[in-house]
């Protein structure tokens, strides 16, 4: 019989017979995390969405990071209610948006599938060389309304990053405060990271996903390390002349982040086959799942449940670590 | 019968017909607002003004944010009495100016015309390249004067835009605090939307109402958008490539708003065919009205009577949406 | 008979049998402060100095503003305790000062001349391109102090600009806290001014007093705007191309200010000609009174009391608007 | 007999015969502190040191303004035990040093010697051209250790001159608050200041001097002023063409500080005449005593002892004014 | 008989003979700190590690200050839980790291190994001219985890150093509010210290380690001054022509922090004999122990205990002071 986790689930559905060496590997990771947060985590993790321990969020932040531009593929999906009603239709383990949205559009889904409160944001006109994404929300907002985690956008390696630890500081105290799961956006930005191999380098994303759990993070949602010799010489050593492909560099990004849970974050919009790639990848990199946004309702209703349905299975096939 | 809100408005006064596709089209606009923004809106959509959902709002900010040059076309508009009482004669649905007027000059008309407090505010006299709107007073200031909104200006895409959304919280989260509206006058600024196209382009319009949408605006001031292929150009795609008129512009900025009522700002003073088309305009994109200061004031009392008497008539003759 | 206000006193001294266009010359200046700016603020304008509304007020800030290189001329004045004995013996309406020496000389003449406490200062040594006057003192101080009214220096046009008005914001807040009279110091400054005609220019000075009245001024300070054709040329229009001569462009900037009162500063020392044409000026012009410093205590003793006399005189003959 | 201050001691030892021409040489110039702070400065003045109202002040502060360096000279000096022991056997007015000291080394002499905590600093390491000192520590830090008075270096003229005002407010009411004298170290610094003759010109000392005591200074220390012709034409007039001699000078900038007490600095190890030449100069000059530091503890113990008792004499026999 | 702290332990092993000169050497090192401090740092010092004074500790903070890069050599040190089981196991006297640590490895290890919560931090992406460690965490989170001491980055020299004193004021007084010891990394940083000789240079060192104890550390965390005529000759005298070795710059380092203790830092792997070369030479000098990371837990689990204790030995066999 496998190890199980106290509250009596399986730890390492496909490890198990294997020599436990640490403590990190004996135990749940949900283990020390405060009464309020595990409760919640575990909405997402197992009451809603694919459940086992597998993570399908849903971001429509993307109006203000980018800009209406992202809805021009699928009118449909300029009208916020899209995206609401697709993480409740698609049961999703949860979608993540700004105050905005959250205050005007969510009261009609409460209950139906679980919010994440993003409290930080900002608009991709400016220059990002000095990239810092200022707190628009709070904590207590997400509390009044009802959420289940709180997102936060970290800019590993800004040449404003001292502004952004202090901000997240403050983020990170209230929520545990309030018993509240910390995710964290970790993005390597800057005109720092450009010169050191670029933001998707597995350097840049292995850097970010450590120093988010070492801030606090409960969750890290990454981008897919972008394995590409001719950058990465500008990456301190030893990744400047590391031999490893890609399934290897997301492990050691989900390793990075140790006890924290990581998601795959999706960018634009890609095939299929790349999707559900990303999914698979993930999880036997022993992640938690994936925020896909403009992959899934950049289509049309159909197309999206179609996909969604196909996402779903797919990390449910692969999971190699639950929670 | 058409639809109605459930406190017996109809809802779509032109399109009860249509397809109802998602819960936006289905819903009063305010059915998710707090009561005390709701109390105070419908001050200003059925009790003041034209009435019907439609917003006649005078601007009288310009004495900051231009200086005294303004009311040199028009002697009699420099003392602020003017509009104030143009304001409560015209029958308006609300006058917004900054703290020292409605300090000054509000008791007068104190419950003859709703006020909206502005709360930021700048002059034009240095650079505008790193806008940034400072306040100088508070939501509740709104409240111990009486006001039933409150207004914000957001330099969309500034450099400064952090500072900005930082700033914007906090009046938000005082809105909440009192139930007090919020209108975001979103004004895309700033020398990186000068790069893209400028401050009146479709793209940058459009984000700006998304953005204000998204920080959790009531109601969002925004300027016409103006299609210029020479300077769109310059957008990010597909703006840089769209065929699209004005019409259709201004449709998808309102659409972008989504549940925020939007109202046209007027800007300096044109033919009077002009004034009237913005009006219609902006009604049949599914707007809720207009916002016109110097096109309004700038006219000796019995020609601004005039105008005010037409502005009025061509919003209550398109009214498309109540909110 | 005329007008008088409601507690009793004639409005306009010369113009009562003008026909009354609006409530703005219909009512007492002060007729909407609340009661505590309105019972210090007559202890200025009816109980001390010349009476009849006017105000002399005497500025004891430039030892910190420009250093003691003022006190030169005539060492006496070195000794604060000589513009403090002054203001007392000369029958001032009040004097103003900072924090240090209103704590170590003011006690002395306490109750023999009103205070005015002004709360943030700054010397002339660095550059004043970007020109911003901290707070060294609250609102807090100025009613333990007894003081009458607060004075604030608001550096209208500055790259600064928005921290000063979020500093000033504070300032007015604690004002209506406390009901204490709240001074600008409305003073042009900064490279933008310097590049569109200048600080002193009539342009400049009209935006100076409207901006002070619009941020919650009840009383405006500013300099003599200087006509200058020359320099004017690079101003907005129609300031550019304007036709007016002295008289009507401090007439105009009163206007500016609306219901707040208007005194005129001084500046260096000139003739007893101009400091005397100076009083008519701003009283004809609709002002309230004149805050001279150098122009008065840079004279002996005698000759101080003997201008003193004249400047008095010479305002309440000229007495236009009472308010 | 000569007039005393109403406690009982004569106010000025030399010159009672001089006809009085103001309140300021009338009275102490104590009389209208705050209790708590006459207390203090009383143990100061009469009860520790030379007494008679001279001040003997023994500063610590040069291993953060410069490090270990001035440490070489005397290694002995490098434990801070010996300046504490110096000031409690050689009978100072009171010790100067920063909160780690305070709270270290100061219990052992608790009640020996009175402390003055400085409350800001900073190293010479980065440039001084935009010098600001923030602060480390509290005027209730001083409080809670029993300091008799709190030390500030305040950068006058420097372009973050507009910060250290706002610091120094905080730190100035706190002092009020709890009746703790505030002793400013006065110092012209950064780039402007250099443009205009530099730290050590009469005119940069003087107006040092008058900006301090209109901050709330209870005490001022200033380096004395250096006449140079060469480099005071840079000055503002008159200080750019103006004959004076050094005595004259310093007796300008003790008078400019007003009713504020004046000690003078030391600086880097002189000849011994020089040191007793200075404390000359500032007594005859009006001011209260000396705060030296190198120039006492950069000598072995014995020598050091001798120092000192030269120091308290040539104070003693050259007082003028007794506050 | 030597000379015994007032709690019995003996306070020179080696030097009892010597003639006392002053208080700071006739004193236990702790004689003068709060109880809360005393409790806390008399377990670091003899409950755990090797006690009899010296300090072993283990830094696991490289995670954020380098990134992962610094694993690679023995993956294993990747997951947090090797170098808190190492810490436990090894016998250390305890462990620093970040707050995401310390939430989710931590309470695993409770009790079994003092915690040292470190507060700030910062990754090495930006360039570090102006260097900034910002706060992360608070006093009041390591007072939450149980954690008995706190430690600090403090970038002496940089040209923020400004924010860096302040930022570190409030750790400072959050220590004495909870009787928390506080633990100073100090270290020379940024452009102005790489023109002055750079950041391991004597100068710099012995200039750090004078701060932090003036700031008020209770302990001072300094790296090995390194002495180089090359580049010594651009810091200011008497180092840039000093004639001393490195024992005797350790020596004036560990004098120049006092009363605070002092351990040395390690930096990247080096050969076991200079490790163990740097314990002897720290401890002859005076200090306290040291806090090596990398050496140590970049070996293999036996390997790594292997040197573990042999810098026990080495310690322990080098005690010159007991605090």
């Amino acid at each position: 019989m496998p190890p199980v986790a106290y509250w009596g689930e399986p730890i390492f559905e496909e490890e198990y017979s294997v020599e436990l060496k640490s403590l990190t590997e004996q135990k749940s990771l949900l283990a020390d995390l405060a009464p309020g947060k595990r409760t919640r985590l575990r909405r997402l993790l197992f009451e809603f969405g694919p459940g086992h321990g597998a993570l399908m969020l849903l971001p429509i932040d993307q109006g203000i990071e980018h800009g209406p531009r992202d809805f021009f593929p699928n009118p449909a999906s300029k009208d916020p209610d899209y995206q609401f009603r697709l993480a409740a239709e698609g049961g999703y383990s949860a979608l993540a948006c700004q105050i905005g949205m959250a205050s005007k559009y969510y009261p009609d889904y409460a209950g139906q599938v679980p919010l994440i409160l993003k409290v930080n944001g900002k608009t991709d006109i400016p220059s990002s060389a000095k990239a810092f994404s200022s707190c628009n929300a709070s904590v207590e907002d997400a509390v009044r309304l009802g959420a289940d985690a709180v997102g936060y956008t970290l800019y590993v390696g800004s040449p404003r990053q001292d502004e952004d630890l202090t901000q997240l500081r403050a983020v990170r105290e209230d929520c545990d405060r309030y018993g509240m799961p910390l995710i964290v956006w970790s993005y390597p930005r800057g005109e720092a990271v450009e010169a050191k191999g670029g933001p998707n380098s597995f350097y840049a994303i292995d850097y970010a996903a450590r120093l988010a759990m070492e801030m606090g993070a409960d969750v890290v949602k990454l981008n897919m390390p972008k394995v590409n010799p001719e950058t990465d010489k500008d990456a301190p050593a030893p990744y400047n002349e590391m031999q490893i492909d890609q399934a290897g560099a997301i492990q050691h990004c989900v390793e990075s982040a140790g006890r924290a849970l990581v998601v795959l974050s999706g960018g634009s919009k890609v095939d299929d086959d790349v999707v559900l790639n990303h999914c698979r990848e993930i999880m036997q990199a022993g992640g938690s799942g994936v925020i896909f946004g403009r992959n899934v309702w950049q289509r049309e209703w159909s197309d999206a449940l179609e996909i969604v349905a196909q996402i779903k299975e797919t990390l449910l096939s692969n999971v190699r670590r639950i929670p």
